[in-house]
């Protein structure tokens, strides 16, 4: 045997000590399951923002929160203002433009620290409802390098935070105020000092089960499997103060790719409530992911109480905020999960659709939900050519045209084509693979063409004018945004009522034959349905205009073809 | 109540079912901890080949081959040689080019019908050791939509299959042959029934505890938590014939987000063999990723058994033969997992650091691992001007110069600038930015620069012959590869004896300012250490090169100060 069988010589197990579990005699989550949803918490605005390169601008916020309310999320952490100006602004918008509905709280994040404490109910000041979430860290990692305090110095720091949370409440009677408190670090810290300090947190605040307090138990580094995790929680549980008047809330990280297996089994343990994230952005390897959560739970036929339906605008929202793309294998979303590659699995996912009936559970093999749920069509990908090694269709094609398919076009091109070689019955030569493009995504024959467009950019806002040509009249258009196409898109909105959530968009340059420079592929979603088109020409913008004016077309045709 | 609270009406959880959940009344995993690193078998080449839009080509297969060995796996599913025409090829490609090692076994998959079983030995010809895996499907919903059997024909179908493969193995004696079967569809079947169909192909088989067959369980589409996951798989062991004589293989997709999760409980419950792919590509959301899990198991001082400290060889070869960029996010090794945006995460972190020992376990707030364990570097970004809600330093520096900084350079320009903040005692100017970004990104000054080159294209293959200036002389340098910069690299590597792997690589046109045209990024491991640089040139080809160029001067320099 030698030392090092590894590259890299620091690479070296035996610097790492395994997690300690607990002895747990009294295990009962591994036979529950999953009844309803939990009380949900997005921590976008914070814990997501927090750990962007760029974080986001107010734009943005205020684009994410339209989401998460959308979505009916009902309690929402909209970020650390005593930490932060840009969050301290948001909140003061959010409360004096009147943005928070009814039904909805906000939350915000602050160390156990006076005055912090005090700044964060400065920017909380007439706010109806709030939650207001003190932490402080607990664990040996934490008190002892990092804070130097010993277990009565952390208890001390957490029971001064929490009284100065109820002292600056008490000055603000015409809110009701929810409080929430963090052992920040629980996962690394001992259960039984975990509950000794929140312990103490409850006896100050003196929640009531009807006015409850909110003891969030995070996973700031994920650090053990979730079993263990849940094992943790069920001890927690178990042997804290006032169970009936506190709300269990759970916040993973996803260090270990476990993130939401250990949410899911901290309900099993007895968790009321989620803080986690859309798709999972935050710190390191991200919060755990609640859309992927809701879904596991919609899918085995628990109503998430959150709308994933809206996928697609999900996506878009949290890419432009994150500048994150999303994985194409993201669980549910990602754009590939809905593809059939194999031969065999194709076969038998046509054979059950066959007999899916409308009223009868769904089941259908390898598709655990209906794609349509959430705006998506099962797409079964045959490569016309496997024997080339490349991707048939799209190769010939990109060949023939001199333009590189995005992946999404690629599977959008694999249903015709295979439609096409089942009419012909035999491969398809390059020219009947161009011509099935053609005629799926870059028909122009459609109601609208665009006639002349005259764009105003000025500090970052776009105007644009564009003449419609319905085949009698010119029509003239008009909209505003923060991009040319944007501005179109707005445009369309108000003058044709047609809503066009862009789910993907590609240019580029055409290296050879036509005189066309570019090419624009456009994946839109109107009114739940996506579809697809491309368009050719010299200038980039008229190419990308026509692209969407194509996708409109479809969806117009459509309309027309049902009614 | 409205009916309806969902954007899309289709959204309806009534359409879908709760998974069935077994009553176990002798669980026991939950009880039991990872002692050892599982017997781990890549199914890269066939499971996640097969769900790629472009399947990987001959040189792509060998390249992911050559790194499978790397790291160390002994098994690997090199395809499913009866079903495709490349897979058949490259199988024999292994055998007769004699490519596999002496402690490394194939593996390939087949459906029990007797002609592909006997396509599949005719490929396997003359190879030393090999796994035959044959499987048929076995869930209810399988049974009955797809194959229209009832439980007794798909028994018959999987004792006739396994029959056919002992038969033609008995043909082959000079082959150490190993039979693997598997229920597919695993996680949707009634275990007694998985257990059944299980025992009939044991039947023929008669494994012995010195010749074992492998059974391997798949969660063909995880449809349930890792928790009744574990315990259909400690039920399917206990009841099991000849437990002693098999190895049980688990299989797990990652549907709902959890198939890390579930492969390790189902370690814990018994499971000897974990199946499945480098960072988790396969069909629809993936296989399970056998890096996380890998990095789990280091991360509390197991040793993993496969080479994981070459982490950006691993995400280099896994993007070029799949075509799928690593989630910035992704467990253990995305670009952004050793980040601290917070200030009291650095703040600790930088505590932590500072009394770390050698000798000592690892114990660091919010990193779960040294990242230099895998070639990585603790990174704190710090925004110069978080107010402005943009990347601080990184924007300015994107005004200045006209270009976009990829997110990677953005995390590594923070250091320098925080650095030089430090020095400085205030805030930055936008020129003391750039001053900081050319000083540590755009020195050439190094001991080599690019002084002419040809480049000869032909084919797909480029030669490349390149003048480096050494300040005295100048030396011709000759490398070929699939593009011009491998080729260069290639030079390099053969006039230097330094290998350049590539980890990053960005290039794009500046918008204005100087008369230089493009700008390359490129970040590079040489040795097991990062270097990052960047170069402009009026020719886009000369910039990436200059850029290549500087990074190994860098890592020259750095060898001339160590020695």
């Amino acid at each position: 045997m030698t030392t090092h069988r590894y590259s890299n010589p620091r690479f070296n197990p035996a610097r790492y000590r395994r997690f300690e579990v607990i002895n747990k005699r009294d295990r009962r989550w591994p036979d529950q399951q999953i009844q309803v949803a939990p009380l949900w918490c997005s921590v976008d605005l914070r814990d997501g923002n927090q750990a962007l390169i760029e974080p986001m601008s107010v734009a943005q916020k205020q684009a994410m929160w339209g989401l998460l309310v959308k979505m009916g999320f009902k309690q929402i952490e909209v970020g650390f203002p005593s930490a932060s100006q840009p969050d301290f602004d948001f909140v003061r918008w959010l409360i004096e433009a009147n943005q928070i509905p009814a039904d909805v709280t906000i939350q915000v994040l602050v160390q156990a620290r006076d005055e912090l404490i005090e700044r964060t109910y400065e920017a909380l000041e007439g706010v109806p409802r709030a939650i207001v979430h003190v932490y402080n860290s607990t664990s040996p990692t934490q008190r002892e390098k990092v804070f130097g305090l010993d277990k009565a110095g952390i208890i001390a720091v957490a029971r001064k935070g929490a009284a100065k949370v109820k002292a600056e409440a008490e000055k603000h009677p015409e809110t009701q105020w929810t409080f929430q408190y963090s052992p920040e670090s629980f996962s690394g810290t001992e259960v039984d000092f975990a509950v000794e300090v929140c312990d103490a947190v409850i006896d100050v605040w003196q929640p009531t089960p009807d006015n409850k307090a909110i003891i969030n138990l995070p996973a700031t580094v994920e650090s053990a499997m979730p079993n263990v995790f849940a094992d943790q929680i069920e001890l927690f549980c178990d042997t804290v103060k006032k169970r009936d008047s506190i709300l269990i809330s759970i916040h993973t990280h996803n260090d270990r790719g476990c993130g939401v297996a250990a949410a899911e089994m901290a309900i099993l343990a007895g968790a009321d409530r989620i803080e986690g994230t859309l798709l999972g952005n935050g710190e390191r390897t991200g919060n755990m992911d609640i859309v992927t959560m809701a879904m596991n739970m919609y899918s085995q036929g628990i109503d998430p109480e959150l709308d994933i339906s809206i996928a697609d605008e999900i996506i878009a929202t949290v890419e432009s905020c994150t500048a994150i793309k999303t994985h194409p294998r993201h669980p549910w979303v990602g754009e590939l999960v809905y593809t059939a590659f194999s031969g065999s699995h194709q076969d038998a996912i046509r054979k059950c659709l066959a007999v899916q009936k409308d009223e009868a559970y769904w089941d259908v093999a390898y598709l655990p939900i209906d794609p349509q749920d959430i705006g998506r069509n099962y797409q079964s990908v045959i490569r016309v050519n496997s024997q080339s090694g490349k991707g048939g269709a799209s190769y010939l094609l990109e060949q023939a045209m001199g333009v590189t398919l995005p992946r999404w076009v690629q599977i959008e091109l694999a249903q015709p084509v295979q439609k096409q070689a089942e009419q012909q019955e035999g491969e398809l030569s390059t020219e009947d693979i161009v011509r099935v493009f053609r005629k799926n995504f870059m028909t122009s024959h459609g109601q609208l063409q665009l006639d002349s467009y005259q764009i105003d950019s000025h500090g970052g806002e776009h105007r644009v004018q564009a003449g419609l040509n319905d085949g009698s009249n010119i029509r003239l258009v008009h909209g505003h945004g923060n991009g040319a196409l944007s501005a179109f898109t707005d445009a369309l909105h108000k003058a044709l009522g047609i809503t066009v959530q862009v789910v993907q968009f590609d240019e580029q340059a055409v290296s050879e034959g036509s005189d066309a420079q570019a090419i624009a592929f456009i994946q839109a979603n109107i009114n739940g349905q996506r579809f697809t088109a491309a368009a050719q020409d010299e200038d980039t913008l008229s190419a990308s205009m026509n692209a969407i004016l194509a996708v409109v077309n479809q969806a117009l045709e459509q309309q027309a073809a049902v009614a």
